[in-house]
């Protein structure tokens, strides 16, 4: 992909950037009401009638930003503000808006309210954009319902097998991919999802704003991270079965119990994130289902799914393939049956555009604003958005590094500056 | 409890008694698709819907074979055959018909529908009763619903402890024992549950007839158990709680998985039990959740819930105490917060009646069927029917030991010999 070379061009505005400090907190605070979960709680799933009501509210605070608003089969929703060279690849902007169970106001959406408001802090210092400048709001960012992180982002960036897998994907109630997203009112007549889509050098370039997720900003009081790369996630699905029974009946050396089969893997999990000496490799067993699941039932089946990241492609497969050993001895050893160990996905990490790093960089410093270049441990869009375009994430200190949590903050300031960073680096991308 | 001394007595009858092979079989299937599971799994939960059409089949069954038919306030269900001498103590039979999630068609079912098969084979023998024989279809055997195992049986013997509990109990959903109990018919205009309590002496005798739920039968092709003692059960709920937070973000030193703290406890109880170095000390951690339970969220919340029995009382509260210690010293460890650890119930073992034992064996003898003494290591409705009445246990062999899953199975033959049993021990019990 060619960068645009002069991203560190200087933007001339009539008035100074000026961020509105009562609506974007207001917004954030509009928006998370439409969740599963009580306040402070967020639980906002993928084609629920939450998510179709959140959805709406940014297509309606597009379209009062002067947008041209379209959505795409799987719903990512575009909004867009022609610049005075239309046919130039335009510079895009987003996040997310979907929030995992009991999770918190913040997390993807401060990427596209806070867009909105960069869209709107530049129309009131009269900038005129030369590139088209473009929000776009993802489909499924989190994993939630299908399985499958940044499906919409994945999707842009032509991911023909996950296209195809889609249409017989289901949910945990065995509702189809494609009932779900009709039952929002996408994909209405179409099974095939190669029509989202995007070529290579639509964007000249994406830029993501969004809470840093950990505790580095906040506890070295730098007030910008300037990320220099994404680290690279893979996830893992596992199924144990074993004969199950009466917990009172079965004698301990009769059994072969998939729960404690399951409890295993998950400690040797941690063990091999450890073993690997790095802080930077992680690894979690976020679900651990054990089936009948009744006090007086030795599980008959467990079922866990596994997150393991790292900077470092190949150390994180190395891990995944000790987690493949233990799922194999222990389900040996405990004469129960490894049904499934499926690597969902095993993405390589990216790197953000050296332009837009330096744009970034250069949009800090003219707005006074202590700045780090840093890497992302969580997984963004971006990290997909990358494949077809240069990227680049600004990311904004949270309270404590906390995220997926309903504690969960960032604070009016911190947002603010983030939203000024990201209109300056939009603006000097549109005139490059 | 005084136990009638002349169990062993004779039973003429005009006809040798038969059981119906034709009608029992058909019954066992019929009530079996009375389930929130496809076939030939059975679902069947306290006051769903489901258990109310199950209960209305055993009332209509229990009408036609002559029975006057009583509910209590929480749906323990009696069937009645007076006896010439309706002012003497009762006999007792019966079992339940309640289903954990994904179990079979066998356990608990036998024991009521066979009850009934019992008395319309009495009847075709022209038998009379002397005392009055009473078939109890038990509410609740099971605690899936409300974490309470043999609700029904604990209240009938008096439990004052559980009658005050059972007004603040809710289930999973937060809906509130008394509000089910409503929503299925019962409990209609009181709190107070005493109404449930039996006197001590209000039955001479309570025999249960049940499937092994273990292999011995088959194994050594014995036909009929005679169940010498009921091993004691206890049940706690386990909760860790940890920070949570995001799966790619928060390093690995930063952590305290509630979830992991969950894995070690699950294989602690394991390791306590096997300490014991006794085959009758059995545990097992049936229940283990997550919260939130997303594959991206490190769990934040777990909850466990573990059953454990031995038929040595002090053995199996020293594994108890055990488990306790673990999950001390875990939390400590992992920095997690040990919210709850409470023993929900920790029952003492119950023997059998000496003359109930005399009348099964003699009954077997009679009728020229194999038989052994042995202990039952699942618990039944018998275990709390013993604190009010002298008890006894008829088991019959299950294919494998299976059950709690679908494969549980137990033959024609293998039921009605159970059923031939359980009808001369009645009316030898009705007779003494
Ligand atoms: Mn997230
Ligand atoms: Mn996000
Ligand atoms: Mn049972
Ligand atoms: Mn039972």
């Amino acid at each position: 992909v060619d960068e645009p070379t002069h991203s560190s061009i200087s933007v001339s505005l009539s008035v100074p950037l000026s961020i509105d400090n009562q609506t974007l907190p207001k917004q954030i605070d509009e928006l998370s009401t439409f969740s599963d979960a009580p306040d402070p709680a967020v639980t906002r799933v993928l084609y629920t009638d939450k998510d179709v009501l959140g959805r709406r509210y940014i297509k309606n605070l597009m379209g009062l930003a002067g947008l041209s608003v379209r959505e795409d089969a799987v719903g990512n929703i575009f909004g867009r503000w022609d610049g005075y060279e239309p046919d130039l690849p335009a510079v895009a902007t987003g996040s997310h808006i979907d929030a995992i169970p009991y999770s918190g106001k913040y997390d993807g959406v401060v990427g596209v309210l806070g867009a909105i408001e960069a869209i709107n802090a530049l129309r009131r210092s009269g900038f005129k954009p030369r590139r088209s400048l473009e929000i776009i709001s993802f489909t499924s960012e989190e994993p939630t319902r299908f399985g499958i992180g940044c499906l919409g982002s994945r999707l842009l960036a032509g991911d023909v097998t996950l296209a195809k897998a889609l249409k017989a994907t289901v949910d945990g109630q065995n509702i189809s991919f494609l009932d779900a997203a009709r039952s929002a009112g996408y994909a209405q007549d179409q099974d095939d999802l190669s029509s989202v889509f995007l070529k290579k050098g639509t964007y000249s370039a994406f830029v993501e704003l969004h809470i840093e997720q950990g505790p580095i900003l906040e506890e070295e009081g730098v007030a910008i991270g300037i990320v220099t790369a994404i680290a690279a996630p893979a996830s893992i699905k596992v199924d144990f079965e074993g004969s199950g029974g009466h917990a009172g009946a079965v004698l301990m050396p009769k059994r072969n119990d998939a729960g404690l089969a399951a409890a295993e893997l998950a400690l040797a999990v941690e063990r091999h994130i450890l073993e690997s000496g790095s802080l930077d490799t992680v690894g979690t067993v976020g679900i651990l289902e054990l089936h009948p699941g009744a006090i007086n039932s030795i599980p008959r089946k467990a079922h866990l799914e596994i997150d393991t990241r790292d900077i470092d492609e190949k150390r994180r497969n190395t891990v995944i393939e000790k987690i493949h050993q233990s799922a194999n001895t222990i389900a040996k050893n405990r004469r129960v049956n490894l049904s499934e160990f499926m690597i969902v996905n095993q993405d390589p990490p990216a790197l953000s555009g050296k332009s837009i790093i330096e744009a970034m960089e250069v949009a800090s410093k003219e707005l006074n604003l202590t700045h780090k270049l840093m890497i992302s441990r969580a997984y963004h869009d971006s990290l997909f958005m990358a494949r077809i375009s240069p990227m680049g994430m600004i990311f904004i200190p949270c309270y404590k590094g906390y995220s997926h949590k309903p504690e969960e903050y960032a604070s009016t300031e911190d947002i603010a500056n983030g939203v000024k960073v990201l209109a300056l680096t939009l603006a000097k991308l549109s005139l490059s």
